[in-house]
């Protein structure tokens, strides 16, 4: 019962998200890392149909068996997959037969939802409404990039919120945190994902973190005394970063004739200096922190600190690189792809932001990205 | 009057051809040759407003002022471009923008066209509908493109004609032609581009060309007999990309299980051995030349012998490179640009295919393409 | 006195081990991770001059401006370097003029090591050799990669030992480890590189290390057994990597008719089953522990165990990344960029190999490198 | 006898070219197109024993069968080439393995010389001598490109004389060409290369040619008078070439504190004002002729003015793309491979530099390179 109102809720919320689109916005792949809006909606549809209904739903047929070669991710054990490079060039799937897979796939899954499902099924159900809610934060920030890099600026949608003020944005007030023995990772009842699991003891030496974000003000005084131009605040692999792709300023930052702006839910807007900044790389806020003379927490100080933090406004660079905890395994089959193999080459991020969806912050979530991506509402929150 | 009708009838032309399209095959731009059939509207609009519009045209407001920015093609003169290969990225403006901005610009026109003009700016006109005629081959060419890689392959029409079929396809009926002092270029009354004027004379030595263009079949020989495993047929350049490529066979070709099939308007078909091979690029039209102990015929023996040939299903590729007539010289401003520029490391194409627009097809028409590209409807005549 | 030796004693080691080679040798680049060992002997030359003799040797003058240009590395902070990929195409300065400038420094250097030095000038004098130590070590392995890839496969000395031997190679050996707090990181007197720095308590849970590394006999059978054609035991980051560049074995292995050689100092080899893998990426390292049902050792559980294993013979990939340890803080001016600047994207290896320099092999060592290199003397130790 | 002489002069000359290098410089590949000169050494030397010794010369052993893998070049009939950007990379075989090389396929040479030959056999001869004469200037070509993009500009020999001065530069002066039919190709007796043969007939309408090549100082005024920022004067891939590489002059051209300054075989110099222009791509060259309201000559124009012309100080590019001459035939087998296979994308030079060897200056003679290529001694001749 409550698992058949989650499902309706979650699957409602993604299209729901996606209704101020025109059908062109549905369709295009600016860059590798941003999935047209039609594959987010085909591949969260795909992972019910491939995990829960073609296994366990008796007498059900694939609404096209062409679509698991077109909506499969990267799950390698379920079959070729699409190379994610070719996204942007599917103009089929229209959009519509799209809302009909979808439609077809609920459908299948109301009926199933009505029977009595073993409590693995209903962990299995679980993780896909997960698995979708993640998509929803992709699907907010993918949104943003395909309009927010379009020359003609359009807004997203009227109605969205404005991001919070930070009313003090001194940067000098500091949670103070005692060295000793704390305990990293879930515990409890309720939803989490492996890479949470393995819940054990890690020791902090003594260490303090900033009660507050980064406002966007705070990095335009970086930017304003030559932060951009300065190789001794960088990592070697974020200088060349910087260099090769001439970065000078965050990511839907514009100087246009000398007044800064950028890119919002609402089209192209003054900059607003009292905001936490978003959409920087690691190498920005690594780069941040040395030019203030601070560091990054680790992903261990942040979850300890943080029951005594307000945070959620935006995803925080730490300075830990993705690593499985002591006893992390992988779930048998392909279920067990979830996480385990993204941990190469990716730092973890701490929080949530204004696009996050509900179940998906929490002290113990573990967010990664590679350091050079920017598309994410990433923020910066200083340590020493 | 006539131009009102002709101009009429070439834009209706055009959207005409965009009618069976779902919105999302508007936009998608699958490799840099290929432009999303939306931007083709735009760009020929764009045309008429930036050169006949706001020039001539008193009180004529543009549209949109952005609208330059995202239709210009290489019109340098114009203004910075939409860097070519981001054209797939742009969702806005969104297809019924562009439908309303051929209406705005329609409707002007129409305006302008009731009204006495001079010589010249007829003759702009002329060029404009020639330009978009042009457009209307590419239209055909990218939509079949765009549906025939797309892992569903959708029909485009059922109401396409099917290729005809060449029923003599013994390859042994050959066209003599003396040798001898032979006029080219273009002569006499009506439209025709700056590339075919300058008449000369050229001289040529006894040559045969083939009657009929290669077929499907012949073609499927070659494969057959190893023509793409053996290098003494290709080019250096030719067999480097086939290796690159790893090329076997003409695009839209398929080997499914031991059939051979190929993507047609009307979806996915059995391979039609008898009518003409088309989507090869000049290096396996060179190559199979030399495997039948042939060559490709010039474009001035293409242009001797053609009042004596049928002609018109493919573009035929010839053994000269795209190059100025004696006497070339580009027009002033940016019509100038529209032909010279590209005289550099292409080949001449002569004939015309089953989507060549009317007046397209004429015996001094120079239309020319990079050897490696197969997206046009490209054969094969055989000269010796 | 002890300096002035130490002097003598490492740079001469440089020069013997370029003994064996023949001036071409000294020349090429053939990836960019390799470096010309011409370069490595004019660059640690260049330190010399930079750091010590041009701002501490009253009267010094430079050898030749222009190679501040040539020989630079990395170090921002002295000037414009040579793009690091266009090493291999300078055959200027030759070999002998590099030589030349070797002892021309090397004369003003035993001229400023019999004055009475300040413990500073010591300390970055120490830090030169050891610099010079570690690029010894790359001398080693890039010869080896230049004549180990040239079709003739040149020996580069028969008078280096071969590998050592692991005859109890059942695996089935374990050191266990009781969980605790340990303490990590350099202590007491001599030299240590920075990143070492900051002795800090680590927290670690019950764990167990294999007392031996892995053989080349036991990675054979993780290559005849398929794992390098499943999936599931690579990172996604690594599947990539295997299928991209066709990985099928470690670096200079060969399968020539059905017999596994490979590449030694000797020149081409029968594989030798029981001597300790090398030349293995992190992705393979961690696909074979995946494979074996095990998983690498941290950083931290190998410094704990290390003074009860035997280690040495090869650098042992962790599954730590390259981080900073609490407290880590850079030197001021050039000496600063050392290590820090590298601490993203690459992963820790502990331990030592058999082309290691003396004193580049103690417990706390931190040697790091990007997880798809394999030029090194990398190797295996499993966790549990 | 003749050929006795013959081969060894043409040996000798190439060795003797070498012989101011350094054996560092006999190893680099700086550019794909630059071929380390020990590779022209040993693959001049691979043609003889390739084709002449080993087929003809009863008893010959190769004198290492490796260096067919080293040392082809595009003849894929012979068997698996090194790939061509591998070239830089290969430190053995060591210059001084190649001399002996070269000393051991000359003492077979001339010892199968001193018997009978069929004419066959001597025309083979006398082909390989030519091709070594082609890797002459190639290897001049080359060695500049090493010295001349060495951040030291070291010079190449003192002893080279400096390019002819052009004293009459107003451009003004012009031979006028009648109309007519003009016979074009080789005839007579002598050696000429295939793409020389089936001469024929080529009907041109009135021209004229320049009298002097373009000489430093005019090119000078295009640059000053903003050449390189002008579209109007390029092709559009000629524009393409100069914005992505950034082109501003002619290659080896370099303004140093704003005095123009070029590489000369002598090291850097000030630029000559009086001199033929030299290292332009055809880009360049179309867009000089353009800006000076002219254009280049074709092939047929030039080989039918050449008689009245001074030439041979720089390779003329023209308005021709390399294509076969009306009956054109390949060799078969290997030989067959020279020319043929090179003819696409390329553009025709004629005349000569100051590097060509004897025998390769001739009215009939067909040089060609890709329309981007600036490293040989390529000039410009104006024609209206």
């Amino acid at each position: 019962m409550l698992l058949q109102q989650a499902y309706e809720t979650v699957r409602n919320r993604t299209t729901a998200i996606c209704a101020p689109l025109k059908t062109e916005d549905y369709v295009v792949q600016p860059v590798v890392d941003v999935s047209p809006p039609k594959w987010h909606l085909g591949h969260t549809t795909w992972f019910f149909e491939t995990f829960i209904l073609l296994p366990h739903a008796a007498g059900y047929t694939a609404f096209d068996p062409q679509y698991n070669f077109v909506f499969n991710s990267y799950y390698e054990t379920v079959g070729a997959r699409v190379i994610r490079t070719d996204r942007g060039n599917l103009s089929r799937p229209a959009v519509e037969d799209i809302l009909r897979y979808r439609q077809y796939v609920d459908e299948a899954m109301q009926l199933l939802l009505q029977q009595e499902l073993t409590p693995d099924l209903q962990a299995l159900i679980t993780l896909g409404l997960h698995h979708e809610e993640q998509h929803q934060e992709l699907l907010y920030t993918d949104i943003k990039y395909i309009l927010g890099h379009n020359p003609l600026f359009p807004p997203y949608s009227e109605h969205m919120p404005l991001p919070d003020t930070i009313t003090n944005n001194s940067g000098d007030t500091w949670l103070n945190m005692k060295a000793g023995i704390y305990n990293i990772g879930f515990a409890g009842e309720g939803f989490c994902f492996d890479n949470e699991l393995g819940r054990h003891k890690v020791y902090l030496s003594d260490f303090a973190l900033s009660t507050h974000l980064v406002t966007n003000g705070e990095y335009l005084d970086f930017i304003q005394s030559g932060g951009y131009q300065d190789f001794s605040y960088w990592h070697a692999e974020g200088w060349d970063w910087v260099r090769q792709n001439q970065v000078t300023m965050p990511m839907y930052w514009y100087n246009i004739s000398g007044q800064w702006m950028h890119y919002t839910w609402q089209g192209l807007q003054p900059l607003l200096p009292d905001t936490p900044l978003a959409h920087i790389s690691y190498y920005e806020a690594a780069a941040y922190a040395a030019w203030k003379g601070y560091r990054l927490p680790t992903e261990f100080e942040w979850e300890a600190a943080a029951p005594q933090l307000a945070w959620g406004q935006r995803w925080e660079w730490t300075e830990s690189a993705y690593l499985p905890y002591p006893g992390f395994t992988k779930a048998a089959g392909a279920i067990g792809e979830y996480n385990g193999k993204f941990m190469i080459s990716q730092m973890v991020l701490r929080g949530g932001s204004e696009v996050t969806s509900p179940h998906h912050s929490r002290i113990t979530y573990r967010n990664f990205f590679h350091p050079a991506l920017r598309w994410q509402f990433t923020g910066i929150r200083l340590a020493r």
